[in-house]
């Protein structure tokens, strides 16, 4: 009978253990479940260029210093896997970034990545200023359709390539931390 | 004596069983906590409809292509539990979307949907991608305060009637997947 | 060996309460794990003030009610513990609002608290209704980095001075919940 006790505790233990790990698992989890690198283009709409561009300035700059403060551009940019602008885009990033410092370039992003390949279907949705001084900057994920379902997580962004106002390169890190 | 300690041990192993299921319950929730069937309607002010307007243009579309780039629209909308524009809303919307494609009908969104009634007190934060050539857009419900605190999910759209730029009237399918 | 038993299912009974207590502690927490009380300074730009000015118009009112309606503001506002203005801002908070009611003052905010301070490095980004007749108003806050990695919360705020379009002061109040 004793022994049966035993035996029994021992099996509860070990639930307890598995109940546990999986505790654990629910704590702060720094490892991605997803991570994917892309890289955005945004050529901006000069009046001329309507086969190429994909982005349009929708409200000019005030005079609010010299950094074009409070330009706001609306985009349909391609974003693709490695940094060519010509290859054939994994996904489209639409949104709308603005200027907003007087003194620096600096400039705050919404948008959202929407994926219709074979790969992923759905949709990423970010937000965040990008301090452009910074090598590198982070806007937040912080929702998902589709494949991406109820996500969150954390979009570093670099500037690749940047020629004046006609055309930007952006890398982007992508980290998910919840994925279903 | 070997008999309470049995019976402790069941006693335990039940709790158990509790403490499990409670685990199972914070995994991957595809069934909604909360769901909600509202319709959203947009009447565009042309200058002169200033009693039945609930959303203005602020800024002017561009000339990236024929399908209103970069049109920015403000709104203050109802929300209705059925289709009738004139039944009592029972949430507004407010926010902004703008068109975002040069070669078709695009557009993105971001709100609050504003809830003061006696059923609902809260706001719920939305913000997405509205690609209208799809039957049905999945939005991120990236928030929520009030009866909605900390909630997030999806809130599927439909246009449900197009009256070209002067009313519509979009079907929103809101699945919350966090409730408090 | 009954009484091995005995102690061993008291150890057990023990993890039990951890366990649960450790469970409890991922239901509701309605008890912020961080929370911030800023003071948030708003100057209008009127083409002359380029010194003090923290934030530009960039769309004009619409004719939709007296209330400035779509009127958008691009900002890059100090952000100070304190309620006084020059007090040194330990954030800066970047982003728009615009207004968005017809027969009343009201409007909507999206933007980004950037911390770059002994205490604190990194981003909240916020959005929401700032239902402008309310005494509080919640938004959501719906993402973070750097230090506020991945969290979500509410800002509660509130008008501490309105001095007409020229200068405004909002008191906030940041309640975070999930803190890693």
């Amino acid at each position: 009978m004793g022994e049966l006790v035993v035996k029994s505790c021992f099996i509860l233990f070990f639930f307890f253990v598995i109940c546990q790990s999986s505790l654990a698992s629910k704590k702060p989890l720094r490892q991605p479940c997803k991570r994917l690198e892309l890289y955005y283009h945004d050529i901006l709409f000069d009046g001329t260029d309507l086969a190429n561009a994909t982005s349009a300035k929708v409200a000019n700059q005030t005079t609010l210093g010299n950094f074009k403060f409070g330009m706001l551009v609306v985009f349909d940019d391609p974003v693709t896997l490695d940094s060519h602008l010509l290859s054939l885009p994994v996904a489209r990033a639409q949104g709308f970034y603005f200027y907003d410092k007087k003194n620096d370039y600096n400039a705050w992003f919404a948008f959202t990545l929407v994926f219709n390949s074979t790969q992923y279907k759905g949709t990423l949705n970010i937000m965040g200023a990008d301090l452009m001084a910074a090598d590198t900057r982070d806007l937040s994920v912080v929702g998902g359709t589709g494949d991406f379902f109820l996500t969150k997580g954390i979009a570093t962004i670099q500037t690749d390539v940047f020629q004046g106002a006609k055309y930007f390169r952006l890398k982007m890190d992508i980290k998910l931390y919840e994925c279903y």
